[in-house]
């Protein structure tokens, strides 16, 4: 792929989710969820949020793509997790993993120890989730013991490059690393997405809804081509809305704007690297 | 019902529950939930939201009217809301039922089937959502086969004309049936209201709001002028708010702006038709 | 303590918790659970929320102070609360709690009887709240009926005056009464916090907030200081936000704006009496 390929790529897709609206379910934490929601609709997808097993199941059979986030877990997901990644497995859907806060609690290990299984399309996280996860599942690159703070990261985003490619070489989809930048791979490239802004972290979700959005644009791209589109809008957005906003209040509504007026030749045109 | 005597209703109803500050407690969704409560506070209600039996069963002998969403369904919601439903229809209490995604999962096809039973006041969704639930409560207009896409409608809010009227008769209340316009019945009168954004179904929540302030309306109206009155709110503040927003984000918020500085004789004039 | 040294303590406060970025993790409803992590994020902390028994009770061993706030119950709270609060007791980890809608239900009662023995550092609720907690734990000035009306007081600041004062004597730690203006004490001073805004009620989720926003600066000072200086920086943002805002929309995304942006001698600057 050349940056030419890549920046028509990422135009088609960001263009594609708008003509197509695709149903693109979460099974999502309750902090962030209107976030994830609006965010997903912001750049042309529709959302849908459930909780229960034989709904998520069911959302998993007529869905387009589909994201999951292990956030804020609740005793069902023990039931609703696996069954609906299982589907999404089975019938070959698009789905984008958050391993959030990987490290917390057993029921969380435990799911994202099945996970391995199912071979998320898309997995996104901060560095320190990137390389706990490649640990969980014996991959090179991770480390035994996560060094995730609560929902932060204590690594930087190229300190999990190496846990990145090893997760992505194992599911065959493409993992993002968010921080200051964000480095995206299928294992074989790495992109580097510039732009954004310092004022992302100091809200809450733009994580979580990132991995909305990716979810969204795995509904009409390959994994690695919807994962650098979402982290090009994402970067766009931040780094336009900081540009006028007073503080984080404001920045977190016109991020939304941004991301809602984002013309597809501007999300291309977001600065990156191909490595 | 002529026009000037349901705009006098309509006004009278927006002023009495600025006064009344009415306690109308929600058994909703965890995508909306926040937006729900600010907005019953926007128009002059008191909101309180809960999940356990005990909790819903105390809250249906206490409030003004009640507002039930079926969105994201948790496992204990099949001991809670059966409950919490039968109070309010023994006390006759007012309640507004949102039939959210009808049709996917047993849990959720099981509670609807329980409502028909206890006759909420006022039935708000979109057109897709309507047809299922007529459809699954055996009235005429309905369809057996829920055309809900997620959370989106399928079908026009006029091909829902004859499921919303049946629905309505059943109940003894009204029907509202949102959409592009939307059209409120309570079984013998049509009435279309006008106005709203285009930029309404491109957040999450106008809808499942909308059930939250009907609701509050509910505390001081029958069922049929407080989903009269809460159309016209919306549709009023839908239609401001969009001639000064950048996107979605600042759309949301003047939104909850306008339907806080929304005056009574506004309202009321908001544009609607009476068939 | 003269106003001077509180004003030079409150300076500190606020200084520290920026320097740190203390991990707070929260036990919160669903309704406010954004708007608690972003306000806890905008005065310099890290928000981590989660449900689950072994998740509460990690969070409680790792964080530097916790918040716990009983308003929207799920049925695994029954075992989460008391093993989070008792981690939390035996280290020695600041903790806050909001008894929001205490009368309400067999759980939420169970919960705040036994919270009495892990005496929570600062305790933060608005009058009603404050009077019914101390008649649920049989202290002086407390009521043996809650006069709470879903979560609103019906009772004002100063007539809560005794029970908060009963209550932080058998803590040990602070309680905060939140009304037109702010009432906190250790059990043997007591400040009232002036400014605000008559918005902050208009809106769902400034106790919430204020309660989460308390337990990061509890991180960095004595519960009493940490209790006032949350008071202060709430009614600086309030009386800030309300001077050039349209509606309760606007002011929400104002208010934690105006959070992120506060200095710490502005804090400190907010207007108090110390009784």
């Amino acid at each position: 792929m050349t940056n030419e390929t890549l920046k028509k790529a990422i135009e088609q897709t960001a263009v594609a989710v708008r003509q197509m609206n695709p149903l693109v379910p979460s099974i999502t934490n309750t902090v962030t969820i209107n976030f994830v929601a609006n965010a997903q609709l912001a750049v042309g997808g529709s959302a849908a949020m459930v909780y229960l097993p034989d709904e998520g199941e069911g959302l998993a059979h007529i869905c387009q793509a589909m994201y999951i986030n292990v956030g804020t877990l609740f005793p069902v997901y023990a039931e609703t997790l696996p069954l609906t990644a299982k589907v999404l497995h089975e019938e070959r859907k698009p789905w984008v993993l958050d391993p959030v806060a990987i490290g917390l609690g057993k029921m969380r290990t435990d799911l994202l120890t099945q996970f391995k299984e199912y071979k998320p399309s898309i997995i996104r996280g901060n560095a320190s989730e990137i390389i706990a996860l490649a640990g969980l599942w014996n991959l090179s690159g991770g480390s035994a013991v996560s060094e995730v703070r609560g929902v932060d990261s204590t690594d930087t985003v190229r300190a999990a490059r190496d846990a990145a490619m090893a997760l992505a070489s194992w599911t065959g989809g493409a993992v993002a690393v968010s921080g200051a930048e964000d480095l995206i791979t299928d294992g074989k490239q790495v992109i580097i997405s510039k732009g954004g802004s310092p004022m992302m972290p100091c809200i809450t979700g733009t994580g979580c809804s990132l991995g909305g959005v990716m979810a969204v644009y795995a509904a009409a791209a390959d994994p690695f081509v919807a994962a650098i589109t979402g982290a090009a809008v994402y970067n766009l957005a931040g780094s336009r809305a900081e540009t006028y906003v007073k503080g984080t209040g404001s920045f977190q509504t016109a991020f939304i704007d941004e991301l809602y007026t984002a013309q597809p030749s501007d999300i291309a045109g977001n600065p990156f690297i191909l490595e």
